[in-house]
């Protein structure tokens, strides 16, 4: 038996999200139909990170275990002639049979993009959240810097998670200005149910002056979900990078 | 009567190209559909570049005559109101009588975009074309500016084309790396049919070193189609700006 590793890239816009359902369509499931196929064998696919309904990756870690004798380096080529062309596997390799996708992981870097203009975007529609509203960029970016530590981020997460802890360390979190769009960039060690989504949300927020970065420090102390922002919508939301 | 021009940006996937067709739905179709429904009166509206089925636009111009009372400038609000998520209007604004879209046009700016790497991209797939071949830059660089200047571009066009002339003036073109992706940007005073998918298909022969810019020189000398690279496909190509 052998581990092996797929770095995957896909476009959420059409998929309940990563983690396998009953009802839905997932990421997970339609790698592992397309695994079964290749290697005769039902396989299950342990991610990194259970990207919710309608975001993206651009680099998602995931990991089988196989008898299969196909060579690890080709499992990327195979599963991407038999994938949807809104999942593509960028590689495929060994790991060790104790590598783990989500324990193993340092850190996760997830990116944001709003789409800053009177308009929405027709091209980028499902690749960015559009915020019509002139927005503060520097009282963004000045907000976002103070969750970069280690704090509570009990407030920065919807009901429905299922975390030991809500302590988490993040490593850096910004935002760059490009063109007509704001990107939001944050790493961190972990991140909690909808927690870029909240940070999002609340950023955007101070980005029209209706909270400010003290908000995110009362929120830290506080622990209240009330004193932030909406949670921004999902198809702004990309998983960039998993650090091992 | 008032003549009102609009600036319309949209995803070209889902379209065969801006003009109106018999069989198929195209962007202009949709535009007057909805602009009949505003005034209650049937309009035709005459675009800068007639794209093609599955070229995009970050910035088409396009012009109607209308006696309708709503403000010009509340045209874009309410067109964006009834057109679908992947057509957007960004602004509209009145122009002389005797402005024409393409007539009074000083310049056309296209990019087209590759994607270099081993897979394509799940997000961008309708937005870029897939190269897996390892591409030379610098090449394809120095290919893409032999184009400046005014030329007889006969060899680069397809057939179908209805121009009087294949003289055109091309002011820029150039190649630029970005990451995965390699954006060709060219502006010129007109583009004959084709012209730019022509350009870049050549321009990744090149890349591939199986064509040379010597190839490009020889066939602006010889005006034969056969001394150029394929035609490239479409959806890497956006129509970005028209210069008035």
């Amino acid at each position: 038996m052998k581990k092996i590793c797929l770095k995957i890239t896909y476009d959420g816009t059409n998929y309940a999200g990563w983690q396998r359902q009953q009802n839905a369509i997932t990421v997970q499931q339609i790698i592992e139909e397309k695994l079964e196929k290749l290697t005769n064998c039902k396989t299950i696919i342990v991610g990194a990170s259970r990207t919710d309904s309608g975001v993206h990756a651009f680099d998602q870690t995931a990991c089988f275990d196989t008898v299969s004798n196909i060579p690890s380096n080709k499992f990327a080529l195979a599963l991407n002639t038999l994938l949807p062309n809104d999942i593509r596997v960028k590689e495929s390799f060994d790991v060790p049979l104790n590598f783990h996708p989500i324990k193993s992981a340092k850190s996760k870097v997830y990116s944001y993009k709003i789409y800053n203009e009177t308009y929405s975007s027709a091209m980028y529609r499902n690749l960015s959240y559009h915020v019509a509203y002139n927005l503060d960029v520097d009282a963004m970016n000045e907000a976002a810097e103070v969750l970069v530590g280690n704090h509570d981020f009990k407030a920065f997460q919807s009901s429905g998670g299922s975390e030991k802890t809500s302590i988490r360390t993040i490593h850096s979190s910004k935002i760059i200005k490009d063109e007509n769009f704001i990107l939001y960039l944050v790493e961190g060690n972990g991140f909690l149910y909808n927690m870029v989504r909240i940070i999002v949300g609340t950023l955007v927020e101070i980005g029209k002056n209706k909270l400010s970065k003290y908000d995110i420090v009362k929120a830290l102390n506080s622990g209240n979900r009330e004193d932030l922002g909406p949670t921004a919508p999902a198809q702004g939301l990309c998983l960039m990078k998993i650090n091992y």
